[in-house]
């Protein structure tokens, strides 16, 4: 199968899942148009995920493409944005069309999950890899920066921390299922002061917001959900989680992600974990997932 | 270095080209913040290049840098799009730091040469590539589209076919430093029917506008401007040219970028190249760079 007839079956695949909202002309031609509406803002992001080191070289196509919608999707929730399109570049060795066909698959099915299009992307050969850039949409002004956090904020995280490390070491499919909280973060518009995903670690992560907003966070080890079976220590910095990290000056409004109160922001730089008032490092205190 | 010192490193050596009209926020949080102007589209596209395959593994930085903005650009420039932003993904296999100084310096002359911001990216370990998504904007309903060719239209190209296949060959600087025809195609809106950018070969990008408009190229060899010292074949098939082939009803104003006719559009289907006249082959009918 040639590299344009493969492009047609991938199209052919997505179906409905190449147009959606805002969709002008979706792929096929030499880009894609889109439409941002009066009064908002374009949040763009991107992340690739790489064979053998971000996912296991051998797994199936349908699950990394969730992954990586996932995980870029995730980046949009953390700014409060609305997920609109995305456009998908795939780099593989060669025209393995059955592992395409179900990634293609597995796009379709997390693109219509999330809402989102995919405009168009690109097929090249070359090491297993595939790069997103997701697009969303926020009112001008309204989305949710790392920068706004303010001494006397509380910090709150959604979900259960630890859980990606879990999913991750037990190759479980919630690794690749990774469930951006899109809806939580629209519904933080307004009300969060600073938000961030976690991807590098619960503490890596505080430690960007708290670095872009000039502040020191303090974590309550005892206050934090960690996922059963997780050590505390791997829980706060292996990362992963995909779960939105805020900081608000007061509690948010009920939503369908539950949010837990983890710690504050203070005067200062850094962040610290107290066990029950004392100060506490986890053994390994690298802190984060790191690229290099 | 760190992969958030490496980061910080990139974002300064990019300096200014980081920012720039319609930029409310660049790289540094989970997402940069754009803004498209009332009436305007956005234009969408992403392209890879991938070491050892688009370009040799020991390429300088700098040039890398320069090739893969301007081949993406060039989408853009197909769509009659001004080009505003990007992001950049690097993948590589470890941190050199000096190899990425100089992927970072030559990504910021490239930048501002074309006017564009790098609003964000993403930096991954693993072999050597370069996704660029890059965007930009052309007045509603004004792009420029495949699809709009019809029996009657003139073929035109810009510049002269063949030159990168040579500088291909050579490993030229004119190789890397590709230079997207966005002028151009900003002053084809309203005037070309249809187009589409020369980077898989003229006859097999021909083909796909006739495909996409539903019509029949037919090309006439004598009239194509074919660089000096290249064989028509080569030059006809080879691609990598970053050309602007488009269709109109009438010779389009004089531009700063010269452009020649070079073939008709007519009823039916698929291209021809007629010799004066007469039909005629390259020896490889396959026609374009082909990924697989």
């Amino acid at each position: 199968m040639s590299e344009f007839d493969l492009i047609e079956r991938i199209i052919a695949i997505l179906g409905d899942a190449g147009t959606g909202p805002g969709v002008r002309l979706g792929a096929g031609d030499d880009a894609a148009l889109l439409v941002v509406p009066d009064g908002f803002e374009l949040a763009v992001t991107t992340d690739t995920l790489v064979a053998g080191r971000h996912f296991p070289a051998e797994a199936p196509g349908d699950l990394v493409a969730q992954r990586a919608l996932g995980v870029n999707l995730s980046d949009l929730a953390a700014m409060g944005a609305q997920a609109q399109h995305c456009v998908v570049s795939l780099t593989l060795p060669a025209p393995e069309v059955a592992w395409v066909e179900a990634f293609a698959g597995g796009m379709a099915t997390a693109a219509r999950r999330h809402r989102v299009a995919v405009v168009g992307g690109n097929l090249a050969r070359g090491p297993l890899s595939i790069t997103i850039a997701a697009f969303g949409i926020a009112p001008c002004g309204k989305a949710l920066l790392r920068s706004g956090a303010s001494p006397g904020d509380t910090v709150f995280v959604s979900g259960r921390i630890g859980a990606g490390y879990a999913a991750r070491l037990a190759d479980a499919p919630a690794f690749y299922e990774v469930v951006p909280r899109l809806a939580l973060g629209v519904a933080l518009r307004g009300v969060a002061s600073a938000a961030i995903d976690v991807s590098d670690g619960l503490l890596a992560d505080l430690g960007h917001l708290c670095a872009a907003s000039g502040v020191r966070g303090e974590v309550a080890l005892e206050a934090v959900p960690i996922a059963a079976g997780v050590e505390p220590a791997a829980a706060l910095t292996a990362g992963d989680d995909y779960e939105l990290l805020f900081s608000a000056a007061e509690a948010p409004p009920a939503a369908a992600e539950p949010v837990t109160a983890i710690g504050r922001i203070v005067a200062g730089a850094g962040v610290a974990v107290l066990n029950h008032g004392k100060p506490w490092s986890p053994p390994d205190c690298a802190g984060g997932y790191r690229h290099f």
